[in-house]
């Protein structure tokens, strides 16, 4: 079997495939109104929140877009740390939809500098929310959230945040670290097939969505919370997602929530000890590097698009390109949900024994 | 195991099921490339169109703001006819986007009346689109879309049509009737789990969507197209239900179009004149009836919620209830899909034994 080791979708447990195999059922009925109640209670506990919690089918990106929509209104002034991607497209949805953007940008690889927040927040006038990336999928790198939401909330700000491949696999207490809304996917830490966004609303999100004027259907909060209120969803959801979601919930509460955490550091620095190994380089500095997923460089002479077909076809291992202008010059390893460290072992061996036929020598070493 | 006859999500067929318990996939992979377009190239004979079709991860009514905010801008006129629930909601979205919606309203049970719809283009200046609900679920109409198209292209309008519970299960040649934008879902006449819209936009409606300002961005036709020129999607797609689709899609072709629309008229009949033999009423005009769901007048004197129970508890048939104003004085049976005439025999058998526990004498004719 081909090892999926891209940061998401991520590979399901056979308890979870199973659930999505299951027969459709009326999305209006008990059955699917007592699974419902389950899953959000369940949600509540691993997102460590007494908000709500919402789930929206689509993918983490329609996610990013519920968040813009129900909290901001046009004109409303932004800032937007952003060091990656995904810190981009968190920007160009806020900017479609015509809120005023400060964009806060540090290089790719490197992790949001809590002091230029600081500084953006002290001299900027009529912030009205932060936005940020807690896991940057596209460059490997964890912004220290803590600090940054510490900081938003001396300056009394909305936090809004893209927590997409860290919520369920690396720490992030919703409500202690006081954070606004946050967002994740079902592909990514949870072991579920995509097709659902998951998002937490606090009181103050409540507030701000209560004059926010961006227009919104589909992903509206105030229908989400309507129906919830009723243990359903506005609109026809994943049905099958949501059954999976409710097996690999019930699995993630039983390993329990600090074993997950610890797990994924434990494969992290697995998977960048054994990409040290090999000679290769990190593109993030090990301070902030994440536990769901490592950007390697690619070493100079070697083609990644190569290096990858190599590994897919002679090692059954899919790992993940770079994205925009780092198409080439790094390759990520997914390490996110159902892994251990016997499977990033397979990655590091696979690389040992495919990056020198590409003639990377370093890897001797 | 229990019949599930509502108008969606629908059964799905055990080699369905089976396509959505297989493992994860790269959704940038050679593998869900091929399948993609093998999906789009087989979604395109059931449109009956040479038009773009796409698919989007989310609900139905997040197919319908897909076609209003690609196509429209705020202010832009638009005639929405509408004769129910559905009809409304394509109203409500279009309003919330900004534009300005001339609602051509009609009995619920009634189809839209196509001299009525002339007289409104005639009458009516600056028109720039027509919206219909071609199948309404709420109420068991089919609208007339051949004549109501012609009127509208006469017209030289744009034609935006809500078609989620009548594509693939009646005859709706998008070309031939020259339909700019029609959408439909997976867990309709599909027989898949819900979690993907379709969707295919004509030539015309690119036009539309190249000067429409409505803000967008998960459901950017502009991002579709391109990905789609990759057999890729620009957001992570639900990849289970694309992997059940492929599989209901070949199915479907296998029975073939045309044997498909005729079981679908067959099954329709089924279930009107088996409800009539029971002594009841339907809430729908027989000329207009729909052949993928049944809208059934409650009895005087028969609490419908209280018959659904009975079906669901004593019988393991789910029905589904009225909507908005019609909840408690209708009940409706689903029947597209993976469906035959001996599943709406069982439904009427069912329905002979409950009525009369539930006083309704009627049903001894």
């Amino acid at each position: 079997m081909e090892e999926l080791r891209i940061p998401g979708p991520t590979p399901c447990p056979p308890e979870v495939l199973k659930a999505m195999a299951k027969q459709m059922i009326n999305h209006r009925s008990e059955e699917f109104e007592g699974m419902m109640e389950a899953v959000t209670a369940n949600l509540k506990r691993l997102f460590q929140t007494k908000n709500d919690v919402f789930l929206l089918t689509g993918s983490g990106t329609g996610g990013l877009e519920a968040v813009v929509v129900n909290t901001l209104s046009p004109g409303d002034k932004v800032l937007a740390l952003s060091s990656g991607a995904f810190g981009e497209r968190f920007i160009t949805i806020t900017q479609k939809f015509g809120a005023d953007v400060v964009p806060l940008r540090f290089d790719w690889g490197k992790p949001v500098d809590v002091e230029a927040v600081r500084q953006a927040l002290k001299t900027e006038a009529k912030i009205k929310a932060v936005m940020v990336t807690h896991n940057e999928t596209s460059t490997g790198v964890t912004n220290d959230l803590a600090a940054i939401s510490s900081l938003v909330k001396e300056y009394d700000k909305l936090l809004l945040v893209d927590a997409i491949s860290s919520l369920g696999s690396i720490d992030l207490p919703v409500d202690k670290w006081n954070c606004d809304v946050v967002v994740t996917a079902s592909q990514k830490g949870w072991m579920v097939p995509p097709g659902m966004a998951m998002l937490s609303v606090s009181q103050a999100a409540w507030k701000a969505h209560a004059v926010a004027k961006m227009p919104r259907f589909y992903w509206d909060f105030t229908q989400a919370k309507k129906y919830q209120d009723k243990q359903q969803t506005p609109w026809t959801p994943a049905v099958s997602v949501v059954f999976a979601l409710s097996v690999a919930l019930e699995m993630m509460l039983k390993e329990g929530l600090p074993n997950i955490i610890a797990r994924h550091a434990r494969v992290g620095r697995a998977a960048r000890s054994g990409v040290k190994s090999l000679g290769l380089s990190l593109l993030a500095d090990e301070d902030y590097a994440s536990n769901t997923v490592t950007a390697v460089n690619s070493p100079a002479g070697v083609d990644s698009e190569k290096l990858l077909e190599v590994l897919r076809e002679e090692h059954h291992i899919e790992l993940a390109e770079g994205q925009a202008h780092l198409v080439g010059k790094i390759f990520r390893i997914g390490h996110l949900g159902w892994v251990t460290e016997k499977d990033i072992e397979k990655v590091i061996k696979a690389l040992k024994v495919a990056l020198p036929k590409l003639g990377f020598v370093g890897a001797a070493v």
